[in-house]
């Protein structure tokens, strides 16, 4: 019987040449962030779906890999539904983990506390093109620290990864949980309604905001909350971030959260000022973003030439005491590794050199003295730090050869008996 | 409620020190794979339960993590079995996974293919000091490659990563299947019967030949057997490697494949004479090696200061025939990540210098303009080199700074309001 050769549905292999680049991407992500002293952490693949299940996963609960119960605890005569099966999960992201993590170790780690992960998680999605059920998710987060140098260190090294990885000209897009429901709040809509109308407003790039308009009458609620709703948002036409910040602080009063907009013109001021890389950190009144553990400050990284975002984050000060009952400050930023990926591929972009890469062809029935001769040239070749391929000779060594200039090889040596 | 601090049973957290270690010891091996010309591929952690459980894997198949079925094609009305709700698993080792890999995208790889791998696996192993559920493990192979090149090469490229790793001192025990079972051939026991004198055989550095003779007698085999068995390790003492090969290919004679004694004898002279780390590669016939799926050489790393063995592999060439229907040899060798990270650890391995690490703190309350300038100075240091953490003050300064040259800090700047 011939066993199966592709991967299980919506995963897949990564072939030597995607890798090489993933390994790049990783180092360079990896170098950065510790230039700015985050300290890498790692979490099991595996976490109790207790934890996976408790809300804070918002729709991608329902995407879990569950693991079957094994030996004892399995009860197949007596399970009624899958729960009854099954104790223990997949992680379908960092944030989870990492908060566990944090309150398991607490007592152990500095604080605030810097921390980055990069790693896999699944999600059981129906498959579909360029996306995939295992991916690569690389958070930064910093627990401990109630103050706004937390988003800004954050956005800071976030956007210098992207700058060590030769992107440029993007922008980070940041809001407020806090002004958004407190624009939701002044216009009139009930706080239940507050996660119905700001999916609606998250579509205002694509239906403009007469569509929004109409999207929320057609949802049933009131006309003049939709009118004075958008009312606050035609107001900020024409104004700069920091207008519109301004504006909206004033307006709203009461509202909204003291020291909510200074916050944010804090942030934008410092970061603008202090940043070392090539992007533009823009207020934007209609991010939404869709996880509804976010109690503060949020952001998104748009690249110009992809449509969806490649990256975001932002503040969830109540995570952590979902674990141990004392809720610790906590913000975060992921990068979209995939999309990265994705982005610098579609770019054509090449790994920078890294020293020679040489090929020693050794012929079939080579002696013993010939092959110790050549495989102690390449051990010397290694010492002087080349990439030196030792292999045996192809009866077709035109196409070999062809073979391995592809995958970089310049220099060939050829051992003959 | 308060969620589930812990890891689930068996897995566990990795603490930034210990998260170090793993990235540098990562390194070091990556880098050194790909000195020798090795490229990296990645498998997903899924693989199909047909696969994983095509005998390939030996007892590790009755310790996979199962997959529970989604959607409609979970039926738990009808299911009686395990089986009956699961069709993926958890990979428990990678070289099940890269030989599904190598079928697949034959076409697309060189021939031969050299592939370094290095990637958690899961075992639902009884949980005990030290093992863990979760591990990386770490492997090199070629495929396509029938010469002997493939051993020496493995060998050469493993010992130099442990080399660069700073081990010294340490052994590569090297021995053949083909030959193991000439000489349970010569000695008169069946076939049938070889995995279970090979499990008694194994035992011999515990039990010595008197324990082996006795177990094999206790377990029913012809004393006469044991005799002649034990007879030809006997005769092997006091002399060295390249006698013992010799006497066993002569003594053995027809039982033994042609070239098999000659085969050995050229992989140990290449690798002593072309190595540049500091081991010695020992003919050991007494070495078994588990996995069944083995048909040729197996070598195994031995530490002094370590009892278990620190990696091993061998050549499994009809292995990829499984999944093809056409055979193609194959060779491997496998770090023991877990143990070298163990050994590094309690030798109180320390990664070299990178550098120097300064933290900038920032008092509470520090004004918009002094945070920016604080933060503009960071980046200078960064770009100069420097890993520099910039992080809130707390209000004990003193332990603060302990903690932070605990991670090693030597400089530190404050700056007060």
């Amino acid at each position: 019987m011939n066993l199966i050769k592709k991967p299980v549905t919506g995963m897949k292999d990564v072939l030597p040449q995607e890798a090489e680049l993933r390994g790049y991407v990783t180092d360079v992500i990896r170098r950065t962030y510790a230039s700015y002293g985050f300290q890498q952490i790692e979490t099991p693949a595996v976490e109790s779906l207790a934890n996976l299940n408790s809300k804070q996963g918002g729709e991608n609960e329902k995407l879990i890999f569950r693991i079957l119960k094994r030996g004892e605890k399995l009860k197949l005569d007596e399970a009624r539904t899958p729960e009854d099966l099954t104790d223990e999960g997949l992680r379908y992201d960092l944030t989870v983990p990492l908060v566990r993590f944090y309150s398991a170790h607490q007592a152990e780690l500095p604080s605030p506390f810097k921390a980055l992960q990069m790693g896999p998680v699944w999600r059981a999605d129906r498959p579909q093109k360029g996306r995939f059920r295992q991916f690569v998710q690389c958070d930064i987060d910093i627990l401990g620290d109630p103050s706004n140098l937390a988003e800004i260190e954050l956005i800071l090294a976030t956007t210098k990864a992207l700058d060590n990885l030769g992107f440029s000209g993007f922008e980070v897009r940041i809001g407020d949980r806090r002004l958004l429901k407190a624009m939701a709040y002044y216009s009139g809509f009930a706080e239940e309604d507050y996660d119905e109308v700001f999916i609606i407003l998250d579509k205002m790039d694509k239906i403009g905001t007469g569509g929004v308009r109409q999207e929320l009458i057609d949802s049933g609620f009131a006309r003049d909350a939709a009118d004075k709703y958008l009312s606050l948002f035609a107001a900020l036409d024409g104004k700069s971030g920091e207008e519109s910040i301004r504006y909206l602080g004033d307006t709203l009063g009461d509202c909204l959260e003291e020291g909510c907009a200074e916050n944010l013109l804090e942030i934008i001021d410092c970061v603008e000022k202090a940043k070392s890389a090539d992007f533009a950190l823009v207020f934007d009144p209609t991010l939404v973003r869709g996880m509804s553990y976010y109690t503060g400050t949020i952001f998104e990284i748009s690249m110009p030439e992809f449509g969806a975002s490649a990256g975001g984050g932002g503040r969830y000060d109540k995570m952590v005491g979902k674990f141990t009952g004392q809720d610790v400050p906590a913000c975060g930023f992921s990068i979209g590794f995939e999309r990265i990926l994705l982005l610098l591929t579609e770019r054509g972009f090449q790994i920078p050199s890294q020293g020679k890469k040489q090929a020693f062809l050794l012929e079939k029935g080579l002696s013993a003295q010939q092959t110790r001769e050549a495989l102690a040239q390449a051990e010397e070749a290694r010492k002087a730090g080349d990439q030196t391929l030792v292999v045996r000779m192809n009866k077709n060594r035109k196409f070999q050869k062809e073979q391995l200039a592809a995958q970089g090889y310049t220099d060939f040596r050829e051992f003959f008996k």
